[in-house]
């Protein structure tokens, strides 16, 4: 039996065990963005170092302006052996709205869905499952062959779901240690259940909050109606004036830089026979709402957009109150596309809301994160032999495809370590990450792992 | 001395019991538009009971499908006598936003004023201190009198802040017991500080409550961005387009009826020397954002309006999350004065918005409350008699107003009942009602009691 073939075995034997694991950590509520959930952030970093140490890497949670880093190397001794930077997050979204979980949140459950087991918790496909597929193929290989076939430095982060602010400085103060040949980032999905996928594509974003305020306090409609400002109804005059007719993005110079995708590409995608509206069905949607003239793939992938993400003013809880709020805010976000820079869009946001401000009001502005698309190198080595080892685990090509999500990270390390990211993943269109019932299926856990034995065994040759 | 200087003596010898009386009222959060808030509802209405009953009320909370009412009587026995229905509430508004209270919203604390001292605790103005003005004024009479000048029914709602569920049908089912030969309704304001007003002319409301739903579920906005229909999106065009650029409401058909101010009324009121400015600067304001070519005082009294009361959808927490919500919802108002149809504007509304849904949307309705526009007659004799009474504690004539607010009740005892109101209270504009800091001032109470002991004497003859 060769190696792979023994830690494959391992990995198929610890399964259960492999699962107990990933359980312990979806226990632990590390919402990032809340700072009520600070102290089970800086415990998920702790669980996560703890974990790696017990299988032999040298591992420590590392303190940042915010939640802290994990860091953890193991290294193979021997010269001239490739050296891996593996990047994921222990952090999660808040798990709101609690009344749409069947069970929850942050006590994860087995259950049977159609297309076999899934692990449903806050968490188990963005990103603690992902990690573990990586962390458990290390397990199994260090099992059986005591050490692994390339130098590994694994590194978390716990901001990822909220403006990832030390990420930067932490890249920046830690280059030396975290510099790789390359970087495996495991944030993203296959193409479906049975195809995997490495994506080269990226959206950047541009994550803006704005807070419409008018009279000093808040007011009586009856009193004040018909001649006091009304900052909601401003504030939705203003968000209705972000899209046009045919669903393009108003804002001046949005646009500026954006290359429609190359006719054989696009070719090449209409050849994967996405099925836009059965992608959309799953969701209970029909039609797509982006841009007129463009396909479901393209709207999701490679065209900008600007979404409302939140909306918050006046009374919100039961029965009616009859008032007039002094403010009333939004989360507004850009997904961007390559040539677009995310300080001009932010600029022309917040000029574009200044300038449609009537008498009376003034607008306030929080950035919650500004990052360029991302382009990855497609004919690199390691993503060769990445796409070969793939082949051998699910028995189908991966495709090169691009991702409608914001993965920052990748374009910090392209700049800050100078290094590439191969992005692979196993998570599923509907996995309902950052949505209530987010689960993370048996299958992808299982072969993820086994993905890894084998790319990690495929990249030292 | 007089009987009616008696009594103004005794009030003036009993302040500060009086106001130890309504502290013990304000205490109680009653807030009526949170069921969570249920049993301080009924303590409150227990606690009036008891206070009527002990000046000698025959007085009990009744029990109806919502909050309690209170219903006491206290009868001279003689024959021919007036009989008056005076009306009230004990419920109040919600006190959010919290964190903007100087002081704990149900703990009353009197406090130095530009104007005197003032009374700061939700309901001190709305409607707690002016319903304590008139029982406190009954308390004077009976203890100097033994007897009330004309028979007198108290009445208080528990369900004023809330849509008034209960009011019909209690009306209806107790119809003989609550029939009087007119009404006074103490929750209306002075039109200055020295100025005592009589109101005749209130706008009526219709507040909805409009759910937009799309997918599902929550979204990413990084996986469907760009294709998924966004119900916060689509609810901010539908509020942006209920006003023109004029200020006027879109809603087709929603000004039939609705006829000019007489030029000889808006003669008289241009004559009392309203401060649009002046009244907008107050609260941080200085343009009116109503409709062109309308002056504030017929803005906010006697022109239909249209407010967005409260807004919701997607994630409003701390830092960023990028979803897409299934839903968004919004609390929307309308004023109205003489001459619309409460059910017409409703059903004008909800047309309105289901006529604005794209594709995979859909809307749903609650009702929050839908009544007609009051006109009180101007010449009624116990109208005159109050004026009298009115003129002679404060020195000056009461105009007759238009109030911006609504007092469905008025309507509906006109309709059921088969009687007018008298509406007069002693509010000023800027007693914060519905809002953080809510106060009553010292004087309004005082000689608000002092102007009932006058007004029921005056009435008698």
């Amino acid at each position: 039996m060769s190696q792979i073939l023994k830690a494959l075995d391992a990995a198929d034997q610890a399964l259960d065990a492999s699962l107990d694991r990933l359980y312990e950590f979806l226990r632990i509520p590390s919402i990032s963005a809340d700072s009520a959930y600070e102290g089970d952030c800086r415990k998920a970093a702790e669980w996560a170092a703890a974990t790696l140490r017990d299988i032999g890497f040298d591992a420590s949670p590392r303190k940042t302006i915010g939640h802290p880093m994990v860091v953890g190397h193991k290294r193979t001794g021997r010269p001239g052996v490739p050296h891996v930077l593996f990047y994921g997050h222990y952090d999660v979204q808040p798990p709101d709205p609690l009344e749409l979980w069947n069970t929850k949140p942050f006590e994860p459950v087995r259950v049977k869905g159609p297309h076999g087991d899934m692990i449903v918790a806050r968490g188990a496909s963005d990103d603690k499952g992902q990690v573990m597929t990586f962390i458990e193929a290390c397990r199994a290989i260090l099992k059986t062959e005591g050490e692994l076939p390339v130098d590994v430095t694994i590194f978390l982060e716990g901001e990822e779901e909220s403006s990832s602010r030390s990420l930067v400085p932490f890249l920046r103060e830690n280059k030396d240690e975290l510099t790789a040949d390359f970087c495996l980032v495991c944030d993203t999905g296959l193409w479906d259940r049975d195809t995997p996928a490495i994506t080269t594509m990226l959206r950047g974003i541009v994550y803006e909050e704005v807070i419409i305020k008018a009279a000093s306090r808040d007011l009586h409609s009856g009193m004040y109606g018909g001649a006091a400002q009304n900052p909601i109804r401003v504030l939705s005059k203003i968000l209705a004036a972000l899209h046009d007719e045919d669903g393009r993005v108003t804002l001046p110079g949005f646009y500026d830089g954006v290359k429609d995708l190359p006719a054989q590409v696009k070719a090449e995608w209409e050849a994967l026979g996405f099925d836009g509206e059965a992608f959309l069905g799953e969701v209970g949607l029909k039609v797509p709402a982006g841009e007129t003239g463009r396909t479901v793939l393209e709207q999701i992938t490679v065209r900008p957009t600007c979404d409302v993400n939140g909306i918050t003013g006046g009374y919100q809880g039961e029965g009616a109150k009859t008032v007039i709020a002094a403010q009333a805010s939004a989360k507004v976000s850009f997904r961007l596309v390559a040539g677009q820079e995310p300080a001009k869009v932010q600029a022309a946001f917040r000029d574009f809301v200044t300038r449609s401000l009537p008498a009376d009001c003034k607008a306030e502005f929080l950035s919650h994160g500004a990052s360029a698309a991302i382009a990855v190198p497609t004919d690199s080595p390691p993503l060769a032999k990445a796409r070969a080892a793939l082949a051998e685990e699910w028995g189908r090509t991966a495709p090169v495809i691009g991702s409608g999500g914001s993965i920052p990270v990748v374009g910090d390390m392209q700049r800050i370590l100078g290094i590439d990211s191969l992005l692979i993943g196993f998570a599923l269109e509907d996995d309902q990450i950052h949505s209530p019932n987010e689960k993370y299926e048996l299958r992808s856990f299982h072969k993820g792992i086994r993905s890894w034995v084998r790319i990690l065994h495929a990249l030292a040759k």
